[in-house]
């Protein structure tokens, strides 16, 4: 007799035992984030800001460019709506980049319709360390709060407070759907 | 440095590996259910149905009518809303139990609102067997298919075709709501 | 200002009205299930039994089973797993169709493997009614009974008791993951 | 004829018109966030806000800290985990308040354990204008990024950039399990 738990036999008016389950296996349908995907993500941007970094480096503005591209359009959810992403320095009335124009310009420059960008991946990044504060994870949806810390090619790193939101989308992939970057505050 | 692996990764336009994450426990909201609690519902049903017949046996009608009232509030989901409840043996125009009256009726009788019900937990069963076709489980639904078999005290065996679909409800606790139950046909 | 009823405005510790919101529009993603398109599926069911009739009469069984297998593609979900589908006439060994080919056996018959199939979608059905009792709709899920009457060309009607399970999948459309047809019990 | 439009319908293999429903009312567990609700729960921020500092000007700390107490319970997700929650104000090594006793502080000072918060909802604030940039909404969360404008009793306005993040709890509130709040980056 298959020994199972159940919220009815927990109930306790079974005396008897006298029922038995021979089980198929059962098709999932599961959307439920899991925290290795999550920190997968953030490695994964992690290296992107790097790459970024290198292939300018190497290869001038238009790699640099062909890269970050690739990674918007691979990590970020620009295809599902607006993006909520707040960059660490963009500034007011170019605050909020809801297009992917205005990510693309954030991390590399060069484009005078978002004349205050210089381009953040360009800056020679050479790693990246994410330490998460909290995690909140419900289903399909996913959001980290934390401390980024970006280290340079002079070993001076810079620390930001970061928020991501992720959201599964219909071919199964984590898209950034929220980034919120800020400089921390200090009281001096 | 912490290996993961990403979708993002997976896109090939990273040679570096320079991004780590240092992680805390998520919190997470996953209401999706399990296969094992799929059966450990299956399995309840089942033992509820030789409880109620043993109960009739040892103490009449009363404490029939009881267990089976208990079983009824615990595991099907009359709190939710109607019932998709058609029992084996119910018959037009009382073919659908959409309520916990006409499913209490159905399975312990003894209600001259539903004179044709007989009690179909009355009948001495002593042990049930749920063999599973298909399992189909989305998020924090599932639904069933499959005979079951279901043995009285002389040792005959009547199989049915049954149907379960199950909701988790905002307990956490996995309901019936959904419940179809027929004779196998036979084109004899 | 912006009047808006608010949980937290209920919990009754404001007496201040100073705050507003000057919103865009949100992008959403909602996946539940409208009853609308519940009854659509069902009326698109009973549409394609007609047909199926009709292109038999008219073209015989190669346009009928053409017909029947667009159906099967478009409506059942055979592509997400295997269906918990019990016809109405199906009999042991061969009740439940998990698979397309037992799907398509059932409808339009001339199916070695299913020699107990004689077509149940070639007899000449004129008009489908659907009576549901219940509907049951839980995020991109639905379930239905009730009764199915079927009508042939002799005005005759068939009315069996009807299970449907619905899933959206992930293209948007839904398809039934679940069928158990049934003939109405008869204490007689 | 009842008229309907369905996926398969509209799949053109259809030539008869034949089926009809005849519906009953659908039971709906529908959990996704209206935007009426974000908004609402925006408001409600901000007006919460403003109560405090009058409940501050009026009845000092006690009553300012009692109110703070109960939005806090109210409005925010800590009986769920901790909470995604970067104030505005709070520099290292108490950036995140991922409790409801780091948020209290924040919000009302006087605390020695948080020994740099001066009590943010103390200043005398008199109003709150929202100003979403975007919302993003799927199922049972919602996120929003902007702008929010506050007012002090001097009609000096601080302008902030502000993320939130909620999530439906299992009585059917939305909660803030998320909120990341910064002082605009300036390049100068």
């Amino acid at each position: 007799m298959k020994s199972v738990v159940s919220a009815v036999a927990a109930a306790s008016f079974f005396t008897v035992s006298a029922s038995a389950v021979l089980a198929v296996e059962a098709t999932m349908i599961d959307t439920t984030i899991t925290q290795a995907e999550v920190e997968a993500a953030q490695v994964a941007w992690g290296e992107a800001l790097v790459q970024i970094s290198n292939d300018y480096a190497e290869g001038g503005i238009d790699k640099a460019r062909a890269t970050a591209e690739a990674v918007i359009d691979a990590a970020y959810g620009y295809g599902i709506g607006p993006v909520l992403f707040k960059p660490t320095l963009a500034a007011a009335p170019q605050t909020f980049r809801t297009t992917s124009e205005g990510a693309l310009a954030y991390f590399v420059g060069h484009d005078e319709n978002f004349p205050g960008d210089s381009g953040f991946a360009l800056k020679g990044w050479t790693a990246v360390e994410i330490e998460n504060a909290a995690i909140f994870i419900s289903g399909n949806t996913a959001k980290t709060i934390g401390n980024v810390h970006i280290t340079d090619t002079t070993g001076a790193v810079t620390t930001v407070d970061k928020t991501w939101g992720y959201q599964r989308d219909d071919e199964g992939n984590l898209r950034i759907v929220l980034h919120h970057s800020s400089l921390p505050f200090s009281a001096n």
